[in-house]
Formats: C-alpha cells, structure tokens, sequence
C-alpha cells in the first residue's frame, strides 16, 4: 500500500508516522515526494480506509505488483549508485572486466591494469567459486579477496566479488565494494535478506530461468531488507539451444528499463559461454541501452582454470570498448526511446 | 562427400563428371572453385576411394556435418543475392518494412511510400496470412498480391510476401520478388522443396523452438532443390518468459555468422511482439552484426487488422533507421569480429 | 458465439436459421442441444442483440475462449470416435503400433501382426517421411501406402500414416484410414484446412514448442472446415534437458482431458526418443488417463531405417500392452477423477 | 579415478591405503567390493600409472563422468536409505504427506494424522518458507519445527521440513528426520556442503532449469561431503506452457533410475500447481517407477496460507494411495524394465 503525505509534512512529523506504523505491525518504506510504501503486514483484510484518519495521509493507493521498492512505477526516475566517487547507472556507463577466477597476484594485477586500460571502471574476479563439479577448482577464498583489493586500489578500480552464503558477507564486504550474487543463488533468500543489511552495491545475477519478475522479486528482497543500491545482470537463460552454452536475453534490457529504476547490466561472457559471441553480443547490449557491461578477460585466455572457452583477450577487451564508446557517442541517449 | 577437381578442367568437362555422377545415382552440386558436392545418394556404404579414379577428380573429402550447401565450411565468403539490381547481404545491409497483411490499397501504398523514405529495399506485406486461431483474418489473397506489386513498383521497391502451401508457390512467385517462409512452415518440407525450384530468392524464417542447426537444415533443403537465394530470419523463441511474445534471440546472428555463408535478417516486431522493444532491438542486431531488418510498419499502428501491438509507426522507423545508420557508420565492417 | 435455440425446433427449422445465418456472413456450426455456435464472422462490432429477434433464438452467449468446436464447455461428454467398426476414445482405450517407416513388405507384415497380437486396434507406418535433413531416407511413397493397407486387412487392423501437404491429402485417404498430422506441419494450415473436407479420423500431434492451446486451435482448424473426427497426440515438447530427444509432457494427459472432449494418445517413442523409457512411460500415459498409445516397433529395431533408437522390438510391445491392461483393470474408471 | 583393490585384503589394509591417499592429498572413498574411489585432487597431471605400483591396487580406472558417488555404474544396486527403522527406496516404496507451511497445532496434528492413515511413511511441514516474493508469509521457524516433531511423533511418522542456509542445518536436524533442500537453493553450494556433514537423509529437489546430470552433481557434492543418504526428488520445470506451474517431468524417473542408484520421488503438487492434476500425475509416477511421492495435503485446502490451489484434501490423498498401491499391485517389481 502507498500512503502519500501531505507535502508540507516535516521530516520529524513523517518519522513520527513511520514510526506509529511500525506499532501497527507494518513495514513502513519511506520514498521521494514525501511517500510511504508499506510492503510488509499488508494483507487482504487490511482496507485502504484505515489509513485515512492518520495525520497527515492525504491518499491511499493499492500495490498490484508483487515488487514494490524496485518498481518504475513508484521510482520513475533511474537510480545512480554512488560508490566511493563513481556513479553507476543513470546515463553513467561503467564496464567491469576480470578473471573469472582469482588464480595468482601477477593474473590479478595484469587484470587490473588492462581494465583500467580499457576504459572499465570495476575489477571483477571470484574467491569462492559456486562449480557445478564438486570437483572443480573452488577458489582461494581470504587470500583471494586481498589480492583482488590491491590490484583494484593499484589502478583506482572498484571490486567486485561473489558471495554465496550469508556468512561470507560479513567478510566479503570487509574487501570488495560491489558484491556479486551469482545465478544459482538469485533465489537463496537468506543471503538476499543479509545483503539487504550491507551498505555495498549488490549485483545481482539473473537465474537460468527466473522471468523478469522474478529477477525483480528477488532485488525487492534485498531493497525491503535495506539495501538500496542493486544492479541487476542479465547473464543468459536456458533454452533448448545447445550450440551457445546460455541463450543471452538481451530483451532484458528493454524489458528491465520498463519495469525498473535499478541499473541493468549484461554479461556476454556467461551468458554466450562463447568467446566469439562477447564482442558483437557486448555491442547489440550497448545499443539496446544496457548501463554496463561485465565481461571475462584474463593475460592467457586458453589457460584459464575456469571458463577459459569464454574468456577474452586484453586486447580484444580493449576493441570492445572502443566499439562501445562508438556506439554510445553515434546513439544520442533518447534515441532507444520511442 | 566433397570432389576437390583438377583447376585446370572445363566447364565442359565438369558438366561431363556431373552427368556421370548423376548416372551413378549421385546428386552433384558444383561449388565455386571446382568443386563438386554430392549431397544426396551418398550412404555409408559408399567409400572416398570409389571417386578417386574419376577424370580430374583431385581429392575427396567426407562431410561431416548434416547441412552441406549451407554451410560456411564450404563457401567461406558470404552470399550476396541479387534481386533485380539490388544487392543483399556480405556488406550490402538491407531493411524490409510494411504492414502484417495488406488491408487496402491506401494502406499499402502509405507503407510504401514510409519504406522507402526510410531507407528500406523491399515492401513487405501478407496476403495469406497464417493466423493460430481459425477465426481470425485470413488475408486478401492474390488481390493483396496485386496492391503488393503495384505499391512497390511505385516506390521503386523489392516485395516479400509468404506462401503456405506449395500450390501458392507459382501464383505467389508471379507477382512477389522474395518468397516468405513462415516460423510454423520451417519444416513444411514439402514446401520448401517446391521453393528450391523457383529462382525467387527465399527468406525463411526460425521456427519458434527451432534449433540453429534445424534452420540451417531447413535451408539446405532449398539449396539442395536448386534455389541458392536464401535468406535466414531470426524472429524470436519460445521460452519460459511470458512478458515479450517471444524471446528475440540475438545470439542466433553471431551463431550463424560463424556457421553459413547465407545473410542474416533480423525481425524485432515477431521476435518481441511489443512496440517499445523494437527500436532498441534493432539496433541491438545492427550492432550484432545482422545483414538486415524485417520491421512492421502501418500507417495507423493501433488499427492494424494484426499484430497491432508490435507494429510500429512511419515515424519510429524512420528514426530507427537513422540510428542505424550511425550504428554502421561507428563501426568500421570489422570491428564486430575479434 | 452461441446461439441456444428452442429445444422444440425441428432439424428443418434449424436448417433454415442456418442457411439465414449464412447469408448473413456467419459460419453457423450446429451443436448437440439444438445449439449453434457462429465460428466464424463474428467480430467485436457485432453485438448479441442482434440475434435475439431471430425465430427460435432462446438465449445468445459470447465465447471467451480462441477454439470453440474443441472445447469441453460446449461439448461436455467426450468424442467417441468410430472408424471402420471399431470405438476409439471416451473408455474406448486404442493402442497403434507399426514401425516408422515402411520399409518392405515382409517387415510391416511382420509387424501388423505382432501389433495385432499385442492387442494393438490400428497400424502405424510413414510412406512420406518428413526427416530434418534433406539427405535422409524420404520413404517408399504410394507404393508404401499399398503395403500398409494390405498389412492392416490381413491382420484386421485400421490403418494410421502421415500426410504433409494439401495435395497428399486425397491419396493417402484413398489407402488409409486415420491420417496423420505431424509435430512440425501441427501449424501447417493449408494442411489442416484440407484434412477439414475428408471424413477419415485425424491423429494431429503436437508441435515441439506447442501449447495445449495452440495444439486445440490446430485442431479447431480442421473441426472447423467440416471434420469432427479429431485425436489428439503428445510427442514430447522442447525443453533446455538434452538427455532425451524430446520431453515428454504427461501433464498434456490431464490438461487436455479438462479442455478438450477429443481423445487423447501418448507417442512415448517419439517424445522421449530412447528404448529403455518407452515401458515406464506408456504406463505412465495409461495411469494418467490417457486414451491410447501410439507406439513404434519393428521387427529389428536396430536395422530400422529411421528412429531406430526409439523403436522396441516385438515382445517389449507386447509386454508394455500386457502392462497397461493390468493397470486399467486395476483402476475403476473414475479412479483418476478427484 | 577409481582404484580396484586385491579382493583379499583387510579392512585395516584398506584404511593404511586411505591414509596414504590422504598424504598424496586425494580425497579417496571407500566404495563396496573392495573399491575406492578418489574424487579430488585428481587433476589431469596425475596419471593412472601412479597408483599401481601401491600395495593391493589391482586396477585403476578413469572416471568420464563429472558424477562419482551418486553414479549407478560404480553402485549398480539401489541405495536402500534407512531411517529410524524405515526403509526407503530400492522396492520399499515411501509417500510423504503434509502441509506446504506448519499453520497451527491443530493443523499439523490433523495432517499427521490424515497423512497415517492414507499409508505416508513421513510427514512434511515447512517451517522457514522461500517465497518468491519478500512479503509473503515466511513460516513459523523453530516453534514450527517442534510443533512437526511432536506431529510426527504421535502418529509414528518421519518427519521432512526444507533448510535455507548453511546456519539451519543444525537447528532443524535436532527436530526433524529427512531434511529438504528447495529447488531454488539446488545450486546452493555452500548449504550442500553443509548437509554432507549431518547423518540425516537429504531430500534434494531439482531445479527449475537444472539437467539431470546438474542435478546429480548437486547430490555429488552433498555424498562428497560425507553424507551417503540422498533422496532425489523431481518437482517440475520451466516451460514454455502456462497452463500449468511447473511441467512435472516423468521422464525423469525414467533417466535417474539409469544414472543413480539414488531413490527417485515425485512431488505431483509443485510439479504441476494444480489440485485436479495431483491424483492423475502421482499415479504416473508409480507406474514409471519412481520410489516414493510428496504430496501436499491440508484439512482445509482452499484456506491453506501458502500453494492453495495446488493442495488436496485428506480424502483425496486417501483415494491416490489406494490407486497407487493397487497398480503396484498390478505390475510385479520387474514390469517396467525391458
């Protein structure tokens, strides 16, 4: 449900009302223009009419959608996440590159220093790494997580980083700046709602086969939770093709700026799983108007200890970029928009 | 199986080894650099060594892979079809607009009149239309096929209708430059062997769960029947995602990029069934490296008898097909390729 | 829209109401109850006042749903199919068996009469074959059209193969008895339209990526043009699970049952494409409620000529039939209803 | 790899060969007839040759297959799990019944009741429920789970409630017998793990879009883990289709019981989301073949706070395991192989 407040009400006197709220067992939600969402406690037999008599509540409005926080319809605006001095979504393009894994200092460090290069404003590389095989390569974990902070204060880079249980948040923030929520866990609510306490930017993943809808539901679990700053990554679906590893759903990103204020990036890398497809699939994903892109590079691709056949050169990463910014300087920013 | 012949042969004498092989009960195929394909008659039964004896054959190769004549392993340099001066694919990018169906004679002049202002090549406009309920329109038939005509030569345009049925074959032909194959009509192989026997170039569109290697078969039936002109259509899958009609899979323009020698038009209105998305998606298969576009247009986009809510308006394709342009221009024709 | 018409017209008054409807533009398709539902010519601009004047017209209703013939709503008993004699569908429980393709005559002999033997009402086997690749075997043609109808009358069996274009129609119907639409023409429309005009059973199977409402509007198609004789088959839709060729949707079974008043057959050779599940899921099917099996075998299952890998042998189908009778003997017909 | 050992040596042999595994830092596991398998730190560095030269190695084997432990080419007969004197799975067929979400006192102990008598083995209850949506009901936590124990208890019954997170792994293992892992937690690495660690038996349930082989290798890290007794349970995936939740999936009964000598359940009631579909659906799974079925039953469907439409009543479920145990009746334990 959404309370809209007399305009004139003072900070205090909104605070005061939350407040009451909290004592009726809702989860008030304050939001821009001197409004209030209640997205939990609401239930079928809670009737429009008994807000009305509370001061300062001048309208009542019903929520049809399931997701409330991340809706474009309560936030028409689109949300710019600030993280230590750079911008992110908005009309701010920002590109992360990385390994896939975090291998060694020297793997890292080149790393760092051909996505700084490139133009990337984010350094990405995993320490625990969610294998299907319980008899892969997991990740080098803490030791990860440090290398992977230097290499990124060495080139004035962000970090990102997956985290795939609750415990490991606590840590994991301790490092990194973006925290990653992988695919396979886009619906493990309980890191979603300990996400939701952290202050970092969140990534977070599409599953293989979660709709739009339920990409938004989970980002709501982390924005109710009190985390307002979530990226959403589409990373490919499953689909009966076998020839690509993932289908890439560049709709997307069309359908995600209808739906939502929160930034949208894709990720060719695993989303095609292979290495021919991230160059012209990063393309098609600026010109559909995506807001970053997130891409697997790494000093020797073919020698990459996880998805080497998806990985790309520093130096195609570099082209890619130059496309990109191309693209973005030939489109004016209205012209996706009919 | 593949016969690598003598360089130095005829046509004469190539002629002369095709009759043989025909006589053995083979179907030869000539390739560009005397090169002859068998793509029929050839069991596991028969051996390399049989041919070898055959005046100027030089070497033979086994086939691998199920479609042959459409394949890329045997014809590296991309096809460009010519239709009546016009140039498409391998660099010649081209666009295809016009209603769903033909509904009168001001609708499809209008449309026309839109296409080429914009930029497009060929007319596009449905006479028999393939509609999943029986209740729905059915189309104007051979007198939407004369407004067809007539529209485009107006407006000094190429003209795509689809057929359905073999018997629609000749009546369609006689009137409509390039020949559509409908999504559902994909394996209809008895039609497709009929359109390996017109010269009309074909265009031939994905069937909704159709596999790249699926298209690429159905493609070779039309090859294998005589009528190289074909043209492959993406325009979109189903999947378990239910807010676009169906899921454009832009992927399908890297795969077959690496897989056929054929051109690769893309079809933003079917592949998403929603106007908002059509603008950012073909510029995201511009960018992709698609050879062209197939985009509903109508001059009153609401009143269109079908597909009303993915058709477009004359100025949305108008601006589209600015973007595009820029598109092309930023990238120089490499640069997709890494 | 349907026309609910004075239980005490007589069939000549209802006649002349037809004929009076049709002048008007409408379809009028007479249903039991002295019942007549307008299929085809009525848009949204025609309103239901309009009927109500008419002589014999007691009470006028819109219909919601996109099929109408095919609809348990209107047509609440199921169809109970005759051909030849025999009772297919509504407890009338057919088996139909045969190898895939026909390839001599001893071998369809031989199988007629194990298909017999096991309990099997009709035989099955392609002359048309429609392979994805062009370079695979096409079948015997009207030759083996002729071995099938003489198998089916020494063994006493109705007889089941493929047509896949309009103008097969009229031949096949010449030899066979229940004709056969496969999963890739299930949209084929100038198909189904000509299988309206015959009189013979028609065994429509379901597209890869059809839904059960797409599957009924394919039927609708031909009820419409004028046959009612319409079973319906599963065969396995298209899903990302690459271990069998095709997934076979049991949940068709009981989804068509509520829809649909048509018999309903399980193909578990085709939608699942391996031996070994053949078994478990025919009796599978037959728990589910369906109305019948269609099932491939041959004498040398390995030797066969095409989907050999699906095909059971002679005792396995006689085992699998075995099977199925104990388990409809040990459910009571309504033991499935809740 | 797997290490074929003298047939003649000693269980204190076998243990010294273990140890000095464990020093070449491989993680080896002891499997019947005198095997042992190492399923880690087996790279492609380490050749075979290796470990022939060690004390009791008679042959050594590589494994192809990403899946060891829960592969049925190294276990060929069925795993038998026992718990608290019941067995389940390997001819011992189980059902569990009960509620999606523990309501009340009153509710559970109905249940348990109702699930008794209809012949259940186990009851279930979730305590901490994953709703997709952040304001939905989330279950009763710890005092549900005591409330299920006591259930359970009474009416000498098993008990199953589902784990979210690695932290209520031993919480939930003090109350309850078989603890579950959701569909959407599949992949969740860090929880699996976990309940490698435990002595309960796991119910792992498939993903949406997980392949059996995914979903083996999620069993695989659970066994690889320590813990032996898993339960694999199929319950629907991601479709295309609407008309259903989920598309229940008997083919895989079918695949797993060729895989894995794991026992297979079916949940009917999230499989397909619809009460009229529970009772056709569970009986095709027991004539495919599957061990045991979940199915979700309340005393008061329609009131049910959480799956509603998917819940049957206690007569319902009564009258499916009466059909069920008359077609197990029907078909002797051999009937569905060939």
């Amino acid at each position: 449900m959404i309370l809209d407040l007399d305009p004139n009400l003072s900070d205090r006197e909104v605070e005061a009302l939350s407040e009451r709220l909290k004592k009726m067992k809702f989860t008030p939600v304050r939001q821009a223009g001197n409004r209030i969402a209640l997205v939990q406690g609401v239930g079928k037999q809670v009737r429009k009419e008994a807000f009305l008599h509370l001061m300062g509540v001048k309208k009542v409005s019903n929520l049809e959608q399931k997701y409330k926080l991340a809706s474009r319809l309560f936030h028409p605006e689109p949300t710019v996440i600030e993280c230590r001095g750079k911008k992110l979504g908005g009309g701010h393009f920002f590109a992360i590159a990385g390994p896939c894994s975090i291998e060694s200092k020297e793997q890292i460090d080149a790393s760092a220093k051909a996505a700084r290069e490139g133009g990337a404003v984010a350094l990405r590389g995993g320490a625990f790494k969610p294998r299907t095989s319980p008899y892969e390569f997991q990740g080098m974990g803490e030791e990860g997580l440090k290398l992977l902070r230097d290499a990124g204060a060495a080139e004035g880079l962000l970090t990102v980083s997956e985290v795939m249980e609750p415990a490991q948040v606590e840590l994991a923030a301790r490092y990194v700046d973006i925290l990653q929520v992988g695919a396979r866990n886009m619906q493990n609510f309980s890191l979603l709602k300990e996400l939701g306490k952290v202050k970092n930017p969140i990534l977070l993943k599409r599953g293989f086969s979660a709709t739009y809808q339920d990409l938004l539901m989970a980002a709501e679990y982390i924005l109710a939770h009190g985390n307002p700053n979530v990226i959403l990554c589409e990373r490919g679906i499953r689909t009966f093709e076998t020839y690509t590893r993932n289908t890439l759903d560049l709709n997307a990103v069309c359908a995600l700026r209808e739906l939502t204020h929160l930034p949208i990036v894709v990720d060719p890398s695993h989303g095609t799983g292979l290495r021919s497809f991230v160059g012209p699939m990063s393309l098609a994903a600026v010109a559909a108007g995506a807001d970053g892109l997130i891409i697997e590079i790494h000093p020797q691709p073919d020698r990459s200890l996880s998805d080497a056949q998806q990985t790309i050169s520093f130096e195609a990463f570099a082209k890619i970029m130059r496309d990109a910014g191309l693209i973005r300087q030939a489109l004016d920013s209205k012209s996706v928009e009919l």
